[in-house]
């Protein structure tokens, strides 16, 4: 799935993830000045699986030595990441956050702008409603880079969202959105 | 507060972490054979503080290399981290985890062994009860390292807490505790 609408060069390059310790979602997305459809270019897009039965710690330097191969043989110049939507299950949500700061740690360590968006945000940027149900935004998604038919992850697809829905925005505001403080 | 009890040559260093973004505890505690009252001296301890109002990635960031160089300065064999009870605070434990997600990577890329102790065997051990508040299990710290006037900051006591937990339960043990599985 290498360079699918590789016919320009790209104007920016985004690293999209969907953070996880067992399986990580990632996409490269290419987009070109504007982020009309077919000038945003799908370069790559996987998961990263961690080792399962290893003690957490192990599992997390897994993921970070896979992104830092990424932001390496990639160089984007920005990740976009999903802010962590609290659901019922806390323990599920507690284990991605700590994958997430994985994440956020080594891209800023790679030198690279970390762009955090809510659901909320890529669901609205990518459907017009910010309540879309899952299955609506990978219809977008597959959509959006004709792939209707293909075989791809859930995590993978998030990755492809968070990543698409950044193109769009930094498109339509001309520049990355400043990052909230903390 | 450099070598409190170093009377004795250290047959083991531990580094006990509190995590946290904004203010990250750490203690570094030094154990001969045996755990007894004077035979885990602490060797020193402090708070790693992050910059305020810049992206949480370069907060987090910042913590790495912080820890990064108390593992180099310091050469603990083992790093203890509490596990994140979840309260009700969900945004609060989101942020605590995407924080401790860091400082196990770090310590795993620095091939330094973690355990992780739940607060309850922190308190239980500490105290003989898994359910004692905050302000006993500080005293007990206190009390054990003889410094029960001393102004220390509340996640530096945290971290000397999980690091004196985990040098006790290994000299109870023998050997360190295999970490559970994920």
């Amino acid at each position: 799935m290498l360079h699918r609408w590789a016919v320009y060069s790209a104007a920016m390059r985004v690293l999209g993830i969907d953070p996880g310790y067992h399986r990580c979602g990632y996409a490269v997305l290419d987009a070109a000045g504007s982020a009309q459809q077919g000038a945003v270019a799908l370069a790559a897009s996987g998961a990263i699986v961690t080792t399962q039965k290893v003690p957490l710690a192990l599992r997390l330097n897994e993921l970070a030595a896979h992104l830092d191969q990424l932001l390496a043989l990639w160089q984007p110049q920005s990740v976009a990441v999903e802010e962590i939507f609290f659901t019922s299950n806390a323990k599920t949500a507690i284990g991605v956050a700590q994958a997430r700061g994985v994440i956020l740690q080594r891209a800023a360590a790679a030198g690279v702008a970390v762009a955090e968006y809510t659901p909320t945000m890529v669901k609205s940027q990518l459907t017009g409603n910010g309540r879309a149900d899952k299955a609506q935004v990978a219809f977008m998604v597959r959509q959006w880079f004709s792939m209707l038919e293909e075989r791809r992850l859930d995590d993978e697809l998030d990755a492809i969202a968070v990543g698409l829905c950044h193109c769009q925005r930094v498109s339509l505001l001309g520049v990355a959105p400043v990052e909230a403080p903390r």
